[in-house]
């Protein structure tokens, strides 16, 4: 067997970063040789949070300092997008590989630092959305809506939440609407009897969001054609579904030499 | 075994009449003694449309001289208003119970036919749908409703249905209003970034109309509460569905010796 | 407003017992005046578990005590069955109405608290299912079976569970056979290419075990008929959806003056 | 607008050839030039069936003939495979392109028309499914299965189908076994308590056949990971389902200068 990729963790205290610390520490083709935090300089990680029970990892606040002592091969970055940032250009200064999780980098942190990835040729993976299946089910509507014309997407969240549709709605719609010939769904007379029945307008397709306690996160994309309707659903229960695209970006960037933006590019 | 329930049925050419036609000469229970219809007096049914291939069964144009002369049981009432309304005291007045499939029938002549029957102590049945489950998914519904005061309902159409939402929605709404303590759905600064999303409002219940080519006719209830959801589900393939709520409905109006309006009430 | 209902809990510290501390405490109509358990007389809830933060309620390790200072409604039982049975009697002994969600209790015992309770006159409330959406799935598919004799239960959990099929499932299916005509399913002729494609067979229903990582507990009940199916579902996601079984059962067991077993028995 | 294309249809008496009679002829890309049958040389079509009302096409018994008056680009082939083999090879050497929805060509009856069409540079097109969503739904459960090694299949028939697994999902579990990681599913101690409950057992996968009347042609994949789940779902209502995979293989025929076997290798 080979030896373990090395990784470093940056942001170890967020409900990701805790998900993460678990996943890299119960993985035997990983090992967690420090974690980067703003606070706790030198503490050990058991000494940090309950949680962390018995995982004996030395914080630094340096990014540099853990680095040079620690040698690692994958930096996996969650913590905020002004920390993310120059962490990300650290790493590759250092030719660690970055995986990022952190959302809100914008249009030109995140243009500065595909350029550097891909002159110094060091993989970089930055995710918005590290639910392997909730891309999945994005890329799928997306391949099934070049022969399907009807989409309707139905999105259901707990009622806690406060916008509708959600986000990732928005953007299956967005997804599809690349590949989709525009067209009105539904009878060309239609009568909503009861407004908004027939849901959210997004270039023809429909866009239902339903909420209800008890519910999670759940999205469901039905396409139909004659006799037939594909439907592609994705349910997410917790957060620890996102630790299977980590676990699957670490493994993938150390054979990349370029920048990615978006899991599903590393998905075929 | 008892003998068989003599019936005639009146609208034998209409969708839902031959599918009658078909249930009552296949079910042992049962022996179609006679047809009543507009036109085709003394042909056999054989001879008025090849689907009624071997059934040797005559076509009266006068329902008295058809009771007179077939003595049956049961009459299924399932041609136009106009003449059902007659059909249905006529049989009344000869001790022949009606099981009625024709909307349409206003309120004054349901309250003239249920005085008729109540008075006389003949058992009558006036169903408009007679699907089954359909109406156990309403009265589900209804009955989770006093737990779950959080409902959704999504209905799901083929794309040529012209208004949303569908009949059977607004009436499992209505149902459900009856026993529901009204609340309004969702988070209370709910925000609709697209306009519709959150569906129709009906007492703060949403309700989703679905539609796609391939579809056929589907709804869903959702209920939700702390930490659980239940869902109720139909799903009509096609007309033979009507089928069971009327084989249930001779054989219930037998014993009955008063006028029910509505399947549900004679579900237990 | 009437008064609260005065309530002590029996059990607190195990996941039911914190769960129902939670929900006793949050809503208006109900005042949580004692807890009961086996160790830490006399100290405050929020001495015992940073959960029971800021709650000010006195833990008795002695019921009588407990209930003599504290003059409760109503018992919330959810113990281990030694101490259940004893409380039990002693609750109904000082008129205080007991609701019960401990499992286990034998034969024997739920015969002498049923005489207790009815001879007595005070309700009293054992159920070994306090998640109303499974026990309305439950009670919903042996409603329907009586219409639709064709039955297929389709129990999902994660996959961590050891036995298939889940109680549930069995639980359902005894209830459908009290009331189906037994009937072997499927064509009479039918041939397993892959043995166990079919699942398990209790008396010509079906009953499949799906098992995968991330799911939770969820059953489906699909009932057929001629051209239609009724399809019944429950996904509990966590603990807490046992919170408004017994929140029901502390408000209805105040107007019983009978021993009932089974939520079931309470739903209408 | 480019001219239409020419099509032929073999086997218009077929289920699949009238569907395929009524697509091609309503459809503005495509003309109808002419039909190959066994029987009616030289009628039309409108003489031969009803359904066929006012499609003023010839029929022909001889293919060659056929082609020498009619000049088509494209040969629907839907008769039986032993008339389907010459009426392929006929057509590649006229380079006519043919799609052939026939199954039960044997494997050296494929491997020889391959070596004709590739070795012509004309594109030929077989397909056993032309049920673009079904197909879509194993391709897409194939690809997900890369990720999420746990999959069960749940197929639902109607209760007149003899044999369970049905074929599509057997079909899907080979695709997946290409590309999965073998894997015993549920938990390694797991109990049977009810035999067959886990269903049939496919390289660690598990497979369940639903049988219920109402029901049509039904197929669930469901795929799990920690804390998440991905299913994906065929509803196939009627045969005109076909349809859909009919035209898009004659669109894309009249651009390929290859053979293709199986309709997943033109979606892409």
């Amino acid at each position: 067997m080979a030896n373990p990729i090395k990784v470093i963790i940056s942001g170890p205290r967020g409900r990701m970063g805790k998900e993460a610390v678990k996943m890299v520490t119960s993985n035997d083709n990983f090992e967690l040789v420090g974690v980067v935090d703003r606070i706790n300089e030198g503490k050990k990680l058991y000494e940090v949070d309950v949680e962390f029970n018995q995982i004996d990892c030395t914080v630094y606040t340096d990014l540099k300092q853990c680095i040079e002592e620690t040698k690692p091969d994958c930096l996996v970055e969650l913590s905020v997008p002004q920390a993310a940032f120059e962490h990300i250009k650290t790493a590759l200064a250092y030719k660690v590989r970055p995986v990022v999780g952190t959302t809100g980098l914008n249009k030109n942190e995140l243009e500065e630092l595909k350029i550097k990835a891909d002159e110094a040729r060091i993989g970089c993976i930055i995710a918005p959305n590290f639910a392997i299946g909730a891309v999945l089910m994005m890329k799928f509507s997306q391949m099934a809506a070049k022969y399907f014309q009807d989409v309707e997407i139905i999105e259901m969240h707990h009622n806690q939440k406060l916008d509708a549709p959600s986000g990732t709605a928005i953007k299956t719609a967005q997804m599809i609407e690349n590949v989709r010939i525009p067209k009105k769904q539904g009878h060309p007379e239609e009568i909503e009897k009861l407004k908004g029945s027939r849901g959210a307008d997004m270039s023809g397709m429909r866009i239902h969001s339903v909420r209800l306690p008890g519910l999670i996160a759940h999205q469901t994309v039905m396409l139909g054609g004659l006799g037939e309707t594909l439907t592609i659903r994705h349910d997410s229960y917790n957060r620890a579904s996102f630790m299977t695209g980590v676990k699957l970006s670490i493994e993938t960037v150390m054979n990349l030499d370029y920048f990615v933006y978006g899991l599903e590019n590393i998905l075929d």
